[in-house]
């Protein structure tokens, strides 16, 4: 811990790294690699930089930045008002204020056939968050969850990162994306600890059928753990406010403590931020249903527009029209193509020749599929569109 | 996975809660033990609810809902900008958006030697999680970290739940709470991977000296991270905007893959609200000094009053008035009182006969210690500190 001046010889800066026992941290690494976003980062760097046109992501789902996304003005004033008023400055409690959880109980309430209490929600920083803590609830020696393929990486990378053995189940995409039941009774055993249900589910765009539901999710022993947030529906994931919700008739995650280990880890970790929580109810219960039903109504058409110009489309197809979402999943024919050798080649040649982002199915468990956003500005749509279309012509097959 | 009606016998619910191999999550929960907000939680549990008087919160250190310690204005509607701008409602980028690392990097260069750029600022949701994604980068078999003795139980709770092994050094009340540097040579060996120095020192509310840190923070071999947060000096806590900074002048940080690690980690981990990122650059830039004198002004003159007013009550002794942080600790001498056991005792009794809530120091490893915070509103602090002498007197041998 001696001060010396000026620079000192390199070896024993060398010394110094070689004593630090460092290292890529490799839970980390292996569950960093599982990330939608870095994969994305690596297929941007390929985007030719002094190419002419604008570079258009069809990648990521993310649509907050274009005009006809835009929140409603409710959701905005709500914040103002809380941020303005100086109530919610402080730390918040670890499950969450209790007007944003009434809020939100009330509100998951509409769509399920049972009533829940305030007392049944906590309040996460995103969805994102959720899966983190409910991940790291469940983890033990041997656990294994069952997760669909495709799915969503974040998922992936919580497993990998506590250590927890991963199950994949398909979704049928013959089928309209419905899951494989046999598979799941075939996989799940006495290790394992939850299924991952994701309705309507990223990246297939299909919607359970009720009936589907009612046998799983709406059991009457079975408990479920409902992750949400109002990045989608209000079209702010920036804003980072999701929940955990228990449907637990029997009692049976108070029984087996789970819902003590959320607690545990909540004590632990960081929260939403309170000012949002406190625009919460404001949030939930003043937006119109208008707001809603035209971002539904934009996104109906993009899906159309998408479904309708791969279609048109030698070397790709998509067998199930996109019924909730932002995202459609569409199959690459590599026989018809002659110089693609898989699905990340072909959206690194893409971003390459077309500055077109779209994201390699292989990241979802999915290789020689591609996930496709229409969740963009619909004039950037029909040109990431028509961009697509002659990157495959130019690439097919004579 | 069969619907049935009616109510199941319990015993297939019992059969399910067995053949789930659940249970509390063991790091968890040992984890969640380490946190002052579970212990303060429970402290609070025993304040008589029918007592006439109002509750005093000394022990967690949220001045922020007090009037004395609103945030300024130009905070606020630095927030308000943002989020009406509609400009920050998307996803951050995972080491957060370029103009706030800038910032953040301008504002930590004032105070130290170096000049940071914004590619050493990763953004993270507080402080909290920002020692949540270093010790996650540091951890791996065999790694031990060296921790403050009394310090931030956040820390042992990251620790305990990655599994790196803790080794703590004193802080030496007699002497200004100083580092022990002889205990920290001896406890380092070839696995320790990180030395923790917590300034102003949470809890004993010393600063450390000038030349201690230029042995060892400002040294030009050893890397230092540097967490910090918005949360104490514009007293918004609940905005949850912190960072991890690098000063690693020679690379060995980068060399030795430890900022792979917390980039690997950001790639799945949650960001800052996006919008308070945005922010940020006004926060920073236009928040006149006046606004912290003034906080410097209110926390010094509760600091006094709290010393002084401790000074004359016999059982417990503040060995070193604080400098900075809002916190002072406390020695309790159990031989001058009749019928309390320890410092946990002490504060369960203080909470039923009083209403007033401070801190154990057994949960920041600290046995018959307590930390009391003065960063309360003025009034509330002087009813705080009488009905804890009047306490104290009660309980005094005589
Ligand atoms: C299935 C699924 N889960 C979780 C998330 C993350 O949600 P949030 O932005 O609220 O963290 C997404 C976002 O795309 C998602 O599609
Ligand atoms: C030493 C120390 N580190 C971290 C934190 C947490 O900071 P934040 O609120 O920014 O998460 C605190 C808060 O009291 C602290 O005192």
């Amino acid at each position: 811990m001696e001060k010396e001046n000026g620079a000192k010889p390199l070896s024993e800066v060398e010394e110094m790294t070689e004593r630090w026992h460092f290292g890529h941290n490799k839970a980390a690494a292996a569950a960093g690699g599982r990330s939608i976003r870095a994969t994305l980062s690596k297929v941007i760097s390929s985007v030719d930089e002094k190419g002419p046109r604008p570079l258009i992501p069809l990648g990521h789902g993310d649509p907050s930045v274009f005009p006809s996304f835009r929140t409603t003005p409710i959701a905005e004033e709500a914040i103002v008002e809380a941020v303005r008023s100086a109530q919610f400055n402080n730390y918040a409690p670890t499950n969450g204020v209790l007007p944003a959880r009434r809020a939100v109980a009330e509100y998951l309430s509409k769509d399920i056939p049972y009533k829940l209490s305030p007392d049944d929600v906590f309040l996460t920083v995103g969805c994102a968050q959720a899966i983190d803590i409910v991940i790291a609830a469940l983890a033990r020696p041997d656990a294994n969850i069952l997760l669909p393929r495709p799915g969503y990486p974040m998922y992936e990378a919580r497993c990998t990162f506590y250590n927890v053995e991963m199950r994949r189940f398909d979704l049928l995409p013959d089928q309209g994306w419905e899951i494989d039941l046999d598979q799941v009774e075939k996989l799940a055993d006495e290790n394992t600890v939850a299924i991952v249900v994701i309705n309507p589910n990223n990246p297939s765009g299909s919607v359970l059928k009720y009936q589907h539901m009612e046998e799983g999710v709406f059991g009457d022993v079975v408990p479920v753990l409902t992750l949400g947030s109002i990045s989608k529906r209000w079209v702010v994931p920036g804003w980072r406010l999701g929940w955990i919700a228990t449907t637990d008739p029997k009692g049976i995650l108070r029984k087996t403590k789970v819902v003590d280990s959320i607690r545990s880890i909540l004590d632990i970790t960081i929260n939403p931020v309170t000012f949002i929580q406190g625009a919460m109810p404001q949030i939930i219960e003043k937006t119109h249903d208008d707001f809603f039903k035209n971002i539904i109504y934009v996104l109906r058409n993009a899906s159309e527009l998408c479904y309708n110009t791969i279609k048109g489309i030698k070397c790709i197809a998509c067998p199930h029209k996109p019924e909730g979402s932002m995202f459609v999943m569409v199959k690459l024919n590599l026989s018809y193509v002659v110089d693609i050798s898989d699905d990340v080649d072909f959206c690194f040649k893409l971003a390459k020749e077309e500055s077109v982002i779209i994201c390699p199915g292989s990241v979802l468990e999915m290789k020689n599929w591609l996930r496709i956003t229409f969740a963009v500005e619909p004039a950037s749509l029909k040109a990431g569109l028509e961009r697509l279309k002659s990157f495959c012509e130019r690439h097919e097959k004579h």
